[in-house]
């Protein structure tokens, strides 16, 4: 199940990757690389990070050609796409659900801390559109005021060992978790959820 | 004693990096990755060079509970810092300090060379407050024209290794090291000591 | 062979990276910080990521003095250099060459797939300048429309491989790759090819 999730988040991070190159008047090799580093940007950082090299995309190819499907796609389909905006923001949707779970797993593999473990989830849900970010030269939208996006993740991953405190099975548990992840990203959106911008007064 | 500057180091680190990202309008969240990164973000380079992976704030949760709480305290009397910014300055000094003794001394654990160590001691005190300007999306404070700070930290860790050719003791030689880093910095922004920046004759 | 050229590639693209960081009026640190991430920023990235450390120039120190040696030339050279762009021109070109095939004989050395490996010659040769760019705040030259770049890494790789496969000799190979990515790049130049740059139709 996660398998097929993991599939379905890379393919349309690379895609949401495509469309916000062309944006940015990036040439075709530019393109590639933000498809690249929003899909699996995260998860590098992640490995990178406990240790995981070479890391994963370096040893399993699926990723690599999965990115150059979604590029070829994306780019055929380019003005199609564009009007699809409200189907890719539910698959996007499900990729930082599955890409927490994943982080979260493999944390736990490494014998690390749940409170590691929610870190490297969020990591890998939402640190290849921040590297994408920089690369294109803006401030990171993860960091800016507007929705919430990378706290969802926090608080999916709080829930997801609370569950595991109370031992639910673990396919349950992910299931439950990445359907709390989703819904509340979208309920977010819906509804226009955003944390708040501290002020500091200099009177 | 440099366990106990290494806990005040990360402690005001992480309170500049919360004023800095207020000041930049971030988010909640936001405030919370740029504390996280200007405090942890120069040992996390330099342990993934190294290769000290999972890296030391993954397995060393402390690091993790004290950024919470430097966040919380620099939230909460934010009005109040804001006004300390003389005596932050000297936190934030005395960190610059043991936080390139902490990077000269991974490098030695390592068996690595001292010009190495050195570069180790500059990442550890330097490149957080580097990581902050990237994704804050300014051309960093380090490089920029202005007053000497990693340099410091290089001719400090020059200090270090001739006070161990001499066969100081290494206590002696960590307080020694600090003063001077400390006081070096004091004395930088005192007068205003800064680098030259070259020019070019295009005539 | 190819160690003579490794040491004219981070030569040269460390006094690329002097002047670069000039004409940004960073002031000497900043300089020579940009200096050594032009030259080793990619090889850095590349050592990271497969678990190749501490990361090469922490053990081989002839890379740190090399790249002292021509900070210390270009600083003195440098209104001299400045007029001698096409020399410049042609060694980092030559520097593209060899660092290609640097990084795709770390890539066997580890037994990674021969995409894996073209991907890390890519980022051996391309993206020191990439890392240089974001630290000087701008949209990396490589992901801009342009002249072609990290393509011919790419292309380079390719024909490495097909050699390889119809059993060149890997002397010869490196040779004739290095030779091609040359000859590639000043056509590139000479003639002005660039790659397309996609538009999006919204009507």
């Amino acid at each position: 199940m996660i398998e097929v999730l993991d599939i379905i988040g890379v393919f349309v991070f690379a895609i949401s990757g495509v469309l916000a190159a062309i944006n940015k008047k990036l040439d075709l090799f530019g393109v590639f690389i933000i498809a690249f580093v929003t899909a699996l940007g995260g998860g590098t950082l992640r490995d990178t990070l406990i240790g995981r090299t070479p890391v994963g995309w370096m040893v399993d190819l699926q990723y690599v050609y999965l990115i150059i499907a979604a590029y070829v796609v994306a780019i055929v389909f380019r003005n199609y796409l564009n009007k699809l905006r409200i189907s890719l923001f539910l698959f996007d949707t499900i990729g930082l659900g599955v890409f927490t779970l994943i982080g979260i797993e493999k944390g736990l593999e490494y014998g690390l801390h749940p409170t590691i473990c929610i870190a490297l989830g969020t990591i890998t849900a939402s640190f290849g559109g921040l590297i994408r970010d920089i690369l294109c030269n803006e401030i990171p939208l993860l960091l800016r005021k507007g929705t919430i996006y990378a706290t969802i993740c926090i608080v999916g991953g709080v829930l997801f060992f609370v569950l595991r405190e109370i031992e639910v099975d673990n396919s349950v548990n992910e299931l439950l978790t990445s359907l709390f992840i989703i819904i509340f990203r979208l309920a977010v959106v819906r509804y226009g959820w955003s944390l708040p911008v501290l002020k500091i007064k200099t009177a």
